[in-house]
């Protein structure tokens, strides 16, 4: 799509991108065989689905079950594979840390180790926030520097940290230590390949001291490291898409996530109504708008139809707040979908929606995956929606005479 | 598609490509919601429907709105981005004007400016095309070179005519000089690139000889100039698929573009009836058969519903002509959407329909936007299409064993 960049106009529609994460599901023999999308009750989706068009989007590409990083990536064009941001990052960013060009990132998470030194709880029972902040601390004044490595800590919520290594000389190429499953002893950091020598021979320090600093906790005595990641070099999107963006979000990561493309992401928003009061507040200072609903993820990762078809609901109850600001372009999806039925992230497409004065004919009366299929747009790849998006916001100029 | 050459039978069916220009559109308020070829009555485009299978085909990518060049190159199955041809050659080849390879072409506006020398009509109120040729023979007699370049004029329609720079060292790297718009100055011909050093200097010499001739007339003042351009290089259409075609179209733009392709296209045709007529004298002597429609686009560019809506249905009034010459696989489609409640070209896919004895199993029953959607042929990108309707023609070998 390098042709967008010499197509953008100056000024056009102002277009605003809901998503609700997880939101497509598949159908559950429970419940009718239905998916949580058409079980629940939407008025505000279902009356919108009559003014858009519909589609389904791919997150990355057949069978490939995206995490959120990199289905966000394509939601915002970015090609996912090609771009592929560390979850280290993400955690970084996502706790505003300033995470320099060369910073190695890492996600920290506190875990329990019985006597034997298993894993028997690879979230240390969820440890408050409060606790786990003291923790870090406790560590970051123990271990300040290994070798010539600035170890930074910084906590994250409940039993999360971010751990940045900060010097030269250092990879990413190391094992992760978080063996993914209780009863498993925690995975030494050895390298992969040769620019990991030396990552892995600072983190082997770092858990060595770790190991001993916390050793009398009596939940949170270790610690488990993942996602070794430096910082992607990523053209911003304002630039990429001549849009001032605003992004919304209550979770750490999708904030992270956007200022790595420069966006501007307020912090101190706590759920989704306050992310639509900022929004209301803002509504004139911006181009574009994402706004992230976290909830029907949890609920469908949870494994709780019930609970993922209340949150759908109560997303629908916000719709009128949004059609009230009068976007020119409202495009509600997923990232990914989250059925409940199998209580993880899946490969199938997100339902698509998209209103707009020039969106074309469709003939939907409800919004949920089988009326999607049958949308106007399509099945197609989520990393081409912003330049539709664009299009219908009437900011792209004639390709070609 | 570099297998295609290797499976081309050297028989098979006759196809016949129907391209009405800026056929498709999005649904208008002030009609019911309906687009223009919903609303049209059309018994014998929907008749045809029932027999035909049907799909949308994305001219050049999701929200990419093309002008006439790409979006046929697409149709031809040329990649439009690789293969992007500019303006001025597209209208030296449409007035019939032997391009040498590494001419320089141009495509030319008489202009008004008022006395400040502003542009206060960039069609110098559209002069009747007589007046236009005698001053472009005007220019050329006064300027037959600058340098050592041959200056060659050529008028078309209109306000239009046609500047080929013949000479060495002549780049495209150069300012357009029209502004797009009244009320502004026209832009100077400034180099953008090394390779436009030679051409922008003989630009400005031509620029300001120009303004000296004209200088009295009382409309066509001035010129405006774009779509510099050389003939790129393209694989005959023949060469590629193995047929022999034969192209019909009334407007310049298009005839040009096939004879890039070097397909046979006739002159001197000047409406719809009269490529009809040249079509069923000459139906023995070719495989492929385009033929253009132009006043789909016209109407929706004009933004005319109404009248985009009789175009269409006069377009359905002459398809019996053309089942009449019982093609193997007709196709009939756009090369682009021109909505008219956009009053333009726009992203939208194209309706398309095609009948052949092999198709392939549809139900639809009628032949507009929204049943295309639901087609057997899906939603694909346009530049596929040739490749399906040599499948549907019989051209085709089996690709391995």
């Amino acid at each position: 799509m390098e042709i967008l960049r010499k197509i953008l106009k100056k000024k056009g529609g102002k277009i605003v991108l809901v998503v609700a994460d997880g939101l497509g599901g598949v159908p559950h023999p429970d419940f009718d065989f239905k998916t949580e999308l058409e079980y629940a009750k939407t008025p505000n989706l279902d009356k919108l689905a009559r003014e858009s068009v519909l589609g389904l989007t791919i997150p990355i590409d057949f069978g490939i079950t995206p995490g959120s990083g990199p289905a966000h990536m394509s939601l915002f064009g970015y090609d996912p594979i090609e771009n592929d941001i560390g979850r280290g990052v993400l955690e970084a960013l996502g706790i505003n840390f300033a995470l320099e060009d060369d910073d190695l990132a890492i996600r920290g998470n506190f875990c329990t180790l019985d006597e034997n030194g298993l894993v028997v709880d690879r979230r240390a029972g969820r440890i408050p926030t409060e606790e786990s902040k003291k923790l870090v601390e406790k560590l970051q004044k123990e271990i300040g520097k290994i070798e010539d490595v600035e170890v930074i800590l910084k906590p994250g919520k409940e039993h999360r940290f971010v751990l940045v290594l900060r010097g030269e000389g250092l990879g990413e190429g190391v094992k992760e230590t978080d063996p993914q499953k209780e009863g498993s002893y925690p995975i030494d950091p050895e390298p992969v390949d040769e620019n990991g020598v030396k990552t892995s021979r600072v983190l082997k320090e770092f858990l060595r001291r770790a190991r001993e600093i916390l050793k009398d906790e009596e939940k949170a005595n270790f610690v488990l490291l993942r996602g070794y990641s430096k910082p992607p070099r990523l053209v911003p999107f304002e630039e990429k898409y001549g849009l001032r963006p605003l992004a919304l979000a209550y979770y750490p990561m999708y904030k992270g996530l956007t200022r790595l493309l420069k966006m501007e992401t307020p912090d101190g928003l706590n759920n989704f109504d306050e992310l639509l009061d900022y929004m209301e507040e803002h509504y004139s200072e911006y181009d574009f708008f994402y706004i992230h609903y976290k909830d029907t993820d949890k609920a469908g990762e949870d494994g709780d139809f019930l609970k993922k078809v209340e949150k759908i609901e109560y997303f629908d109850s916000k719709i009128p707040r949004i059609l009230k600001m009068e976007p020119d372009v409202l495009a509600i999806t997923g990232d990914h979908s989250t059925p409940s039925l199998m209580a993880s992230h899946s490969f199938h497409p997100n339902p698509l929606l998209v209103r707009s004065r020039i969106a074309g004919s469709d003939d939907a009366r409800e919004f949920n995956e089988r009326t999607c299929k049958n949308g106007y747009l399509g099945i197609f790849h989520a990393v081409k929606l912003m330049p539709l998006l664009l299009a219908m916001a009437e900011r792209l100029k004639k390709f070609g005479a």
